[in-house]
């Protein structure tokens, strides 16, 4: 039977990312992670598959709220009305206190590489299962696949925003303005 | 001094996808691919730094293409007719002739993970550097941010259409039919 320790997913999660920021990601163990919180190196195994994981466990979560979301999007809802519906309801994910977090773990990201492929690859599948999602609404299949990936382009475009310096909007209130920034620029086209 | 072999580039090109087709990317050699077309793994060399790069060498003048054709749009065109422009320039890289070459391409990556990522990385990239060319144009950073990532999707999109099945429009057809919709979709937008 596994022990139950309280709050350790996330303790290990925050030691594991100030160790990746402080050292580098490359130079942490996860020996290193656990002992920084009065954990053992089988306690960490128990809650995440390796060091990479610490950093992607969540988006697992965040691809299937997104397909829940848009599958629970009213029936009359248009392809790019269901994308900002999956857009609001997932930014609940990213609240204000996460924002600190979020912050350093892009700055982790973006300083090794095969950690920046990984969350293109991540990205990438996430367009995937959202195009599938709206396919299942009915959406034909081109339609479904250019709101998936315009949903994607505003979701990384509003994600970076939100982690900016001196950002205070909350996610949805930037995802908010960059859904009618983007009708501006459609309506521009000839 | 260096032998000028004539059109060595390119047989060297189409003998490589069809070696990492046949047999596989991981296990075909330089040297394989050289003594394909008659060549030497020296000979290879002087024309690509490595296996992977005959998949990857066109993408830096793509993206250059990309940029020099959004500092040639006229100084009154609107973000994404810029990226409009743009996307119509550089679909002259995709010619009825390149269709195959794409198609295959496109499978030899499909099945290989870090090739997928690369791709990735080389789109990401792309998107950066579509965003600060339109920076330079006066747009603000969000804006530019938005359209060029907007540009990509429209991109991703067509271009996969363009490779598919029995597909037998241009790639610049496709991409005008989807920025019809993108137009349509984001009118829609409450």
């Amino acid at each position: 039977m596994v022990r139950w320790e309280p709050g350790a997913t996330d303790r290990l999660r925050v030691a594991a990312l100030d160790l990746y920021l402080q050292q580098g990601y490359e130079q942490t163990t996860v020996g290193e992670i656990a002992k920084s919180v009065g954990l053992t190196e089988r306690t960490f195994f128990r809650h995440f598959a390796d060091k990479r994981e610490v950093l992607f466990d969540a988006e697992g979560h965040l691809e299937q709220a997104f397909v829940d979301a848009v599958a629970a999007a009213p029936p009359e809802a248009a392809p790019l009305e269901v994308i900002q519906a999956a857009l609001t309801t997932t930014a609940q994910f990213f609240g204000a206190e996460r924002r600190s977090w979020s912050q350093k773990r892009y700055q982790v990201i973006s300083a090794n590489l095969p950690l920046k492929e990984r969350e293109l690859l991540k990205m990438a599948s996430l367009a995937n299962a959202l195009a599938a999602a709206l396919q299942r609404r009915g959406v034909p299949e081109l339609v479904a696949a250019l709101a998936a990936q315009t949903g994607i382009a505003v979701f990384t475009v509003a994600f970076e925003q939100w982690i900016a310096d001196g950002e205070t909007r909350s996610l949805v209130e930037v995802e908010r303005e960059l859904l009618g920034e983007l009708k501006v620029l459609a309506a521009a086209l000839r």
